[in-house]
């Protein structure tokens, strides 16, 4: 068989490890593996990555030492071009005449949203991995680069509580997640935060206000705050100005941490689970499925149709937004 | 009521974490938090945490900007006279003569042996949690710390794979894991090492010098292999000694990793965990438990007898087994 | 004799490793280290750091492994009052009344300024130490908190780099610097990237796009350029408009990494730097010295007079200009 | 001018910033730059990097972000033959094969001897760059990879401390210098430890054991001391043992850092000096210098003649061997 693999939309931590289990996989089984650069752009363009003899196909040299690194050596890009009717037709027939057998796109929601699209013109199997930060995917309990992520987003909140306790002040710190709140709930609880304004919940400045004053009369000097790009008050920027002009009885200070949450070397915990889903993807197109993301619920490997893994809104854990208060008492 | 925490044993990246959810848990429901120092040990001396005012009550203050830091502010130790029976007499004694009504240890398998001795001769409710790199524990997915020590072993190997690569040469890490080739296992597949020798798997020099020499062959020039140090080979040293004495096709170095992998600051994935499960600690004893760890299985907090933890070796995952011979290919 | 240390101004990590080297100094030569709070505002208010039996006085122990922690525990401020002179007659008349002999202030330019205004109404022996993240101090070749600075600054675009290659864009970073560009030279060179903008050079928007097209058809798929906040054209956001709107040959983001520079765990150059200029600054009190900050000048300890270190602007070193120039080419 | 870079003898972080400059410097100015691997090994067998067209010629685009990167992408080895005469008149002949008109070697005092050996039989011109994590060459305050290797040993032990407190014991922790106290001295301090044993001071047991009591009965109760690898006790297992003998009042435990020192991402200060020496070397050999270290002192550049770089034992300051007595205390 011939596998072709792209990543698309943002860029996450863990799409190199989840590409080298693909490659590894792919060629151990005895298959052949090619790596479609730039997304569904690059396909368009009919780009593709060359190996170390210059040949259009993925050796097992090629993925050396690569699962550590961030970013993706495929390159990754938004392609308005796919989302029309000719650019999937054009992109089933480039996939045709380069006769690859199947495809396994990288990428969050979009990119599974094009999978759909592209599978009533070609009828290659697709099998999908969920890549984005964002941990907006339903039928994964995580979704690769959302670990990095966080872990990103709490080396700063801690880095930023030094400064903080120094001067004496609270700090808004706004997370990536323009529709989800799981990197600030996360975040929030693992740094020790004191509240996270998330796009689940109700964001009431005066309930805000109160809360800060009774943080205050118990003594605390520093209050950190974390708040997903997505919250209903429009971000952090917005939140603080809301803030101030009802009476904040902290002196404020705004971090966005923006695209740092992308980058760095994946932790652990991504490189793991992108080569568990990247072997898994490739262990079912072996065994013909066709249509579905690979995803972990409950620690087990699991295919859900792509329809299902957009079609509402995942929900952040009760459970830890009811915690985050019990920390913050 | 009064509920009392200690930590036992070695110490893990999160037990500071464990606590002040314990404290603030309690606290926030109303009940009272003690403090004691050093185990089951400190116990026996009636050593306890004294607040800010010199009280031996932990404060909602005690334990503020702890989660973030490794080691514990408890201090721990592990304990001859408490595994007697006139220890553990004096022990139910201690804890009747300051009324406490429920104590929350933290701690490995040892740990939890003590607890059970100890609720022979004392009435009050008894719920673990957790504290232990190992993840050796039946009856949780993961211990508090076992995510942290994976991070600072993967880390390592990530700084050694360069210097390797540099001089074209093999590495033996040695990781912790007496009995448990849980963090080698983790490791190797996060760190792309080639090989993993476990106490869980026969490691047979002449098939791991076959498998050298296929990578020789294939063209690696570096290597990089994780021992546990429960390795029936008996730990890094001895399989680099049995290795060279049998062929080895590459230059080899040894790192024993040892007490880096208990310390630093504790990745989220262990703070987290830590406050889910010291919360639900707290919330398991205001419940009317006893007698029972707090873990978590597939995502879903549990109650699990002590004696079921340790009843049986914790198998690793032949999953990531079978992929990490994949992805070494 | 009686010591006071203080820190004051915006907070660099290092003040922590500085106190602890004050105390430690001082201590051992047989004399009295008392810390007083939140900087000259804590001095006017009568606050002082107290040990461990609730003394106004430091002990070697207050100061346990406290070098390796951003922030200061002695916290610090900017404070309005101590700029007028009944300010700093009040403030002197404390100083008599707790009986200091002598005053070590730990912060930028400002709070020499307040150095020199005190010493006009009180005799006791004021020796500063170099603790600012800026870099911007004559007389001494690197302050404290600078090299740690620069470490967040090279990590975060280390960070970007990875996703910037990913999706083959433009970033423009923005570091602290109001009339500096210490940290962006530094940052530029030792993160690879190939432009950066400070307020020390014309920052000419046609000439950075002539630039940028040359990279591009070099074939540079990402950019890096790093823009100190004091740039003329008034920091990375403001820039990114001026190329947008004069063809910037590539996609550009923005991000600023404000106060993230000011925590986190000081680099050991910036722990020892605080170290030496800490005991320094305690040696020159007992040698009788008064009126200076502690400082190195290549590799050597030197006195140099308050005024001296703000009397101009303390020019970037021209080599690394040029340097930068070379290797973005 | 053709110009050749090598690296040879321990890797050290910061050697792929050189090789970037040199190549970027080289280039800029109108020179082609090779890359010999594998150090002086490499020479005799005339391996070359070959740039992405397949020549073996650098091109500015072979050192993209490589400067970040730990360990060598020229790689390095330890070479007998070269130390040879009929090596080294075979390496001279060799470099005139190929029309190479200057050599940059990158390394430690054993390359520089090798250079002055090949200079005997090869008239072009040779400059090199101190490139050792071990900081004993005499002429340059500091050599690439100093920096780095002292940070991961810092943050070793700062990980260490975590693990010491909360068990309250001792930890011997071995650092690399067989020769050489710097990566010891200064992780001693920059890690507020205890003690250091290095090859330039006698190390006493007796006296070690007598501070040890002094530092217990002060209160302490967990203490890291750093021992060079070349301290004349024979490294941290030596003097554990003697000291456990000779009635240590505390519980120990003994860590070799080992190759962990070499590895990583080379620290921006590395990346500096690395990145000012390469850019330095190239510029000495345009203007027309040879047989000379490029090197850095008091923080300006300079060249030194070969034979001064080791004619001598580099001394450690005494103003830390002091410093660190006086923090201990």
């Amino acid at each position: 068989m011939r596998i072709a693999v792209l990543c698309s939309g943002g860029d996450a931590p863990g799409m190199n490890a989840c590409v080298r289990a693909i490659v590894r996989a792919g060629i151990s089984a005895g298959h052949e593996v090619i790596g479609i650069l730039r997304g569904y752009s690059g396909l368009l363009r009919e780009e593709f990555f060359l190996n170390e003899q210059g040949q259009p196909r993925m050796s097992l040299r090629s993925v050396s030492d690569i699962a550590r690194r961030g970013g993706t050596i495929l390159h990754t890009s938004r392609c308005e071009e796919f989302y029309t009717e000719s650019g999937q037709k054009r992109a089933a027939e480039i996939l045709r005449k380069y006769k690859i057998d199947a495809l396994i796109p990288i990428g969050g929601d979009g990119t599974f949203h094009g999978a759909v699209a592209l599978a009533k013109y070609w009828d290659g199997q697709i099998i999908g991995c969920p890549g984005t930060i964002d941990n907006d995917l339903l039928g994964t309990d995580y979704t690769i680069g959302f670990a990095t992520a966080v872990h990103t987003a709490v080396d700063a909140v801690d880095k930023l509580r030094d400064t903080a306790d120094a001067h004496e002040r609270m700090f808004l710190v706004e997370v990536m997640g323009r529709h989800s709140g799981y990197i600030a709930l996360y975040t929030a609880i693992a740094a020790s935060a004191e509240i996270a304004c998330i796009p689940e919940t109700p964001t009431e400045v005066s309930e805000i206000i109160r809360q800060l004053h009774e943080l205050k009369s118990r003594g605390k000097t520093s209050v950190m705050m974390i708040v997903a790009e997505g919250d209903e008050r429009g971000g952090a920027a917005a939140l603080q100005k809301a803030l101030c002009e009802n009476g904040c009885p902290f002196e404020t200070r705004v971090l966005a941490l923006g695209h740092l949450q992308r980058g760095g070397s994946p932790v652990p915990q991504d490189r793991l689970l992108a080569a568990r889903l990247g072997d898994f993807a490739v262990r079912s197109i072996l065994a013909g499925k066709t249509g579905c993301m690979a995803g972990e619920q409950r620690g087990e490997l699991v295919l859900v149709p792509f329809e299902q893994t957009y079609a509402a809104h995942k929900p952040v854990p009760q459970e830890l937004v009811r915690l985050l208060e019990t920390l913050a008492s």
